[in-house]
């Protein structure tokens, strides 16, 4: 096929190609639903992503986005900073805000220990963790592992087990098990296998 | 949920939804894929969307997508200028040229008669279309009515049929019946009823 489309447009498509989930036919029906919508909105598109790009950095603290310094939740004062509950992503703590039970607060890691990938611990934020939880007032009492529950979200959740464990504090790993509202049939084998050793005594 | 996010991502994110296909989680997920990346995209990915929707236009002649004043399919001298292919939106323009077969030039719609939805055909290209007709040099000689097989775009065409018929040149309709590659069992009821009504004689 030649090229029939504007170059502007083709330079458009190659970019939102270059995001997760959006292949070159989706890419080209949002290209054509930014350029051709009525009023215009490219403009305000484009501004949004100038902005958010500029202006969000990872919180000095526990490293979610944050426009200032420190992320929002940390500022909070209701939360109690006695509970660190740590996760690979940003995304992972606005899943956990969703469920409106934690009040304690994040460390995002910034990714999991996969020496596949070539993620080694230093490339996460463990060593401002550990100075995180040296210098914390007041201490920490408990550190939930909160990474996901595959191979090297295992893995990340137990070399921060051994670097965690001079500490002291109490440390806990999130429930593994069949998914709340799904079938037994839908679950893999590796988490009934789980579900049943982690089963627990009804009262 | 408290605003846990910083607003200039939180407006990114409300940007995004307004996208089609795009709901809310996904486009939070592309927003933290966008500011996060590294090496930061948020510049290059604002700047070609600005670009694309600052440079391009329809069409002069056929109301395709154009960075110029006619576009790229106006202006290459090797397509056949007597045939018109009349597509509702310049999306159809893209999926006609991927089959590589047709060589004639395009009449993009920009939507299609719909009553129910306020889309009259002065709402439409129709009247430029008219005028193309009547100053076409060579002049058409084969008009082929591509909207979509829907009771909008059957309507439209029909339509279109009654104004150009004082042409005198030929008019085709786009056939309609079972995808190729696909099973019976898949198709709809009236398409399967287009496709028997449709049938055609082995030789």
């Amino acid at each position: 096929m030649t090229a029939i489309l504007p170059e502007s447009l083709e330079k458009l498509i190659e970019q939102l190609s270059r995001l997760p989930t959006i292949g070159r036919k989706t890419a080209q029906r949002l290209a054509f639903f930014i350029i051709q919508h009525s009023p215009p909105m490219a403009e305000e598109l484009a501004g949004a992503i100038s902005r958010a790009g500029a202006r969000v950095r990872p919180c000095r603290q526990c490293f979610f986005l944050a426009e200032e310094d420190v992320c929002a939740i940390c500022k909070a004062p209701q939360r109690d900073a006695s509970v660190l509950c740590i996760v690979e992503e940003s995304f992972d703590v606005v899943a956990f805000e969703r469920t409106g039970t934690f009040r304690g607060l994040y460390h995002v890691l910034q990714g999991k220990i996969s020496p596949l990938h070539g993620v080694m611990p230093e490339s996460l934020t463990i060593a401002p963790l550990l100075e995180r939880m040296r210098n914390a007032v007041p201490p920490i009492r408990e550190v939930i592992l909160a990474t996901s529950p595959t191979v090297d979200g295992d893995a990340t959740a137990l070399y921060l087990a051994e670097k965690l464990r001079p500490f002291g504090c109490r440390m806990t790993r999130i429930g593994v098990g069949v998914a709340i509202g799904s079938s037994l049939e839908l679950a893999d084998e590796l988490t009934l296998k789980h579900a049943l050793e982690r089963r627990q005594e009804i009262s």
